[in-house]
């Protein structure tokens, strides 16, 4: 739809304009206003050339795009319908909860052990353990690879899957290469289109799921979905989508929390929404609200850092990692709310 | 904490620094840091006048403020433990909903009667209706004195108390001698200073109670609490805070939903928290996302709007008021969450 | 325009929505897409209640609105090339400069006076002097009502026209009584409509300008240009629009500049738009930068507070005034590149 | 500095609190005010892993860090006074412009190289061409590597140094290996620390520069400058910082236009800023009052998109490239405003 900056556009005008649609094989209805007049365009509006074109006249306001610029992730995608397993859960539809370390310490192997056998019991369906760590200052530790062994250990001796983050192209093979189940995508990354596609590449045909993080800074849904097509245009559909907080923060926080953009996201594409309350409030006594407020969101799953002994973590765990008993009752009582919320969304359609 | 632009103040800058505060009767102590210098007022730092006069210096970068501006909304005053009455219930403590029409048609008096049978049928604690209302432009529909008598009269078929919006003096004056029991303050109100204080001066000693919403631009929670203050201040502790969105909207959305910040209010202040969801999202089918959300982050109540017939309704109520059912269902699950929540919090403190 | 939430409106879908159009005779144009559909409103379609009814319906995604939702501001109102004196001055057109301090100190009348000489010689065209003051928190000094005589002997005494803040209905009595030439209306206030109409059936045919800051809070400039409608409707067409910084601040300054929504503004008005510099940055420092950046922004006018000896003064005075020397540096670069834009614009255009 | 939760730590709270910063090897120096204490940390209080720790516990609100967390950007280190050279400016001190096309088109070289020529006429210092794009649909044109031999060839020809952007190790190894004079780190990239140090260890000891812009979501001045850090410390100080508009948009530009942060960057490190304007507003016509705005807040040159015919360049250009002759004209005027404004802040301070 394109709207002029003024209430008409003179014959000249409408006539330079009719000339550069009809160049890239578009056509135009006008739509005449008691007040003003815009112009629809009739084809493939999404050509960014045609919509910069327009947008360069000095006497057009702006284009504003009604198609959905993503084609697989839509809900109208012949991938609709498509579930994501995480473990013996299939999203959505079940709920699913992914729970370790914010970071594992490659000199405490025993504690990343103990977490990792203590959120399964706490009933989480993977366990995350963060090898590599993007850090605002390159003065800061930044994680050391070693820890993907560890990683692996707990794999094997907990029988769950396992999931961490990858930042660049080598870390990204290394953990293609070792089999780790699933790769999560950092909000700093969320906008890195190398990476994306890379890690779409990659895992494609190898069953292995791919967490992305919602860049800190993203606005509105489709800019979150684009993303996640790049992955999926690469042949992998089982993409999850992660709402972790936006900046600037709420004071107080560490983020603005953001799983409200749920219902949102959901409404859109067929992908799952799996939110992570911890990074999103920043502190460990408010993650039980952020969870549940996830889940009466509609998320279909969350994302949470829980450690065996938080104070003695490295990284964000002291702060922002619950405990294995707290994170029992957050799995509770969200399978619980799950469970209604489905009810009253029906009862509220 | 008054914070230098460079890592170390000169002679003479301490000197000039010195003189100011000494003037207000406030001393400094020096915190001499490894690589800068940063210096603490002893003494009432909260005095405008000073922090202004500080600021005002060229080699000053700020002045951090430690102190809580607001005495006696704070958790350590006097108030701490002071509880609203709705209805029967005693907030915080109790969970209370406050429900009913955003706008009450003075053209359709029986909708609005039916309306508020139905809500108290729902479980609802108070009746809400829009008798004025501040709209965008100035061309539009800005409200009928005459539904004042209209909800009177929906209190004395129902027995419910009532609450309804007040813009000016004269509103509130009309308001409080027809004995409305709760007035409203809406969000474009929210930094009105006069009209908050002659709020607070009409119902101080009348058991009126006031909710103030959050104003739909304001930042960190002690923002909105000194909003607050301005209230209470005049002599009527029964206030209650309410989020309801914040703008730039979340795409898809009305407002940004905040309901999320209501730890962080709860934290500062004794007040209890009644969370706005349809303001919030603005958009019936996603209300009862938002209203649980609320309950998981800790609110005491919920402002819902609702309506008999929804699309006869006018005002937002045809977008955004949901069935008297959906309403019953929402409050089932509230009331039950509430309790959950109380439990989780305890757990994971 | 209707977006419909999929691509495409079942039969029944457009038949209900058809249903309520014509309840407000207004008809509805489908537009067909190769991948979806959207609907434009032939009518009126600024009606709130009929956007209203369409939003509520759960199929509908939103109602993008096309016309200007305000008639007397528009570029293609009545109004369009009304100008507003300010001294010998008229904007826009000439460039304007307002100058004085943010609070005048009832006990220090001289140096107001001071201020007010020092302004002129400067080259300033109009006095401001604060004489009540909002203020975030109840405990703070409010302002005093003695001031405004020695607003009016400043102007005695200089020949300048005057303006100053007024927040209540009260005190806008006081100040048309008084005959005051400019009436500012503040940031807080510029969502307060009772205010804003109260302003403008007042100073009706009186003569008397008005100065309506942007809320620290607006969005796009439709919402400042709908918050001045309110004063033009009463029928006093002297209104002048002026940009102040917005929040949430871009740290390090007081607010988050925004002279940059000047352009904006003069395309879609024809009122005049001066910019306040200070409290945008709120520092002396950045006064001059934030100052002339207005004025290439295509500014009519600047706001700008000073003070013969800043140090001394009250309210903001000793944070954000200019000493009169600074002061007629920035007036005379910001009347040459005043010019210098008009030219340059012309190129560019 | 450390501030409670509440006004006063217990006795208990305090050794908790000073045995984990003796395990750091910091003190501690408690600041006890008339209604709250504070606690300043003494040493080195950017630890992470402390500060982490600390935030952990449940009695804390928050750790405030005074330091600057950037060691060889900040005003303070050993590059102070270090000067990047564009052609024969030297900058801060002189100003400069880069100037060219968004985007070269591989299919049209002449066009380019007729830019090139113009740009250079026009009076600019160094031409940039696009080989590479960042696109935010998967599904647009990227861009062409061959569009790098059109880009030397231009440079042959003129005689100006040339600048293109770099999205991955891949091009940043061509852009080092072909002598490519400037390289550019989109917004997009601003976050993808992985990329600032490869940029950085390539670049060390070539003489090629560095231009990078400000992540559209970046916030505070530091986070922005700390990004540049990445680079310097791999050994490359020619590193010019690009204010570009941050997201959301102000309504009617592309970009929130952030000029105003010119002066708050200069306060904190020695590098120049070079301001794009055109990203920022989006459109041709608002280019001139862009560009100027940003020499009145100081920057220290522009980054402008010009095109020989902008309606039939490709990617950005038809929307927010100028002419060459409207481009002459906002560098005369630049220059001139440039050397006003130098004066205009000696007399400000």
């Amino acid at each position: 739809m394109i709207i002029p900056l003024h209430p008409r556009l003179s014959d000249s005008e409408l006539k330079e304009l009719l000339e550069i649609t009809a160049e890239f094989g578009v056509r135009i209805q006008p739509i005449i206003g008691t007040e003003r007049s815009v112009y629809a365009l009739l084809g493939d509006e999404t050509v960014p050339e045609l919509i910069s074109r327009i947008e360069g006249l000095p006497y057009i306001d702006r284009v504003d795009r009604i198609q959905a610029p993503f084609k697989l992730m839509a809900r109208e995608s012949k991938l609709a319908g498509h579930k994501v397993s995480i473990g013996t859960r299939k999203i959505p539809g079940d709920f699913c909860v992914i729970a370790g370390q914010c970071t594992i310490d490659p000199n405490n192997k025993n504690f990343f052990l103990e977490t990792a056998h203590a959120v399964k019991e706490a009933g989480a369906d993977m366990i995350r353990g963060g090898v590599w760590k993007p850090r605002t200052s390159p003065h800061s530790f930044q994680g050391d690879g070693k820890s993907l062994e560890i990683l692996l250990e707990a794999r094997a001796r907990t029988g769950l899957s396992i999931n961490t983050e990858v930042m660049d192209f080598e870390q990204t093979a290394l953990c293609v290469e070792a089999g780790v189940d699933c790769l999560q995508i950092g909000a700093r990354s969320a906008l890195n289109y190398r990476l994306l596609q890379e890690v779409g590449r990659l895992t494609k045909d190898k069953g292995i799921r791919v967490l992305l993080k919602r860049g800190m800074h993203m606005g509105p849904p489709s800019e979150f979905i684009l993303a996640a097509e790049y992955i999926v245009a690469q042949g992998n559909p089982d993409v999850m989508l992660c709402p972790r907080g936006t900046m600037p923060p709420m004071e107080g926080y560490r983020n603005h929390p953001d799983e409200s953009i749920t219902p949102l996201l959901k409404e859109k594409t067929w992908a799952p929404v799996v939110v992570d309350p911890c990074h999103s409030v920043g502190k460990a006594v408010y993650v039980p609200n952020a969870a549940l407020a996830a889940v009466a969101y509609g998320a279909d799953g969350l994302l949470i850092e829980s450690h065996c002994q938080p104070k003695k973590g490295i990284g964000d765990d002291p702060k922002q990692a619950v405990t294995p008993d707290v994170l029992a009752q957050i799995i509770r009582e969200a399978r619980d709310l799950h469970q209604r919320m489905r009810r009253l969304s029906h009862a509220g359609a």
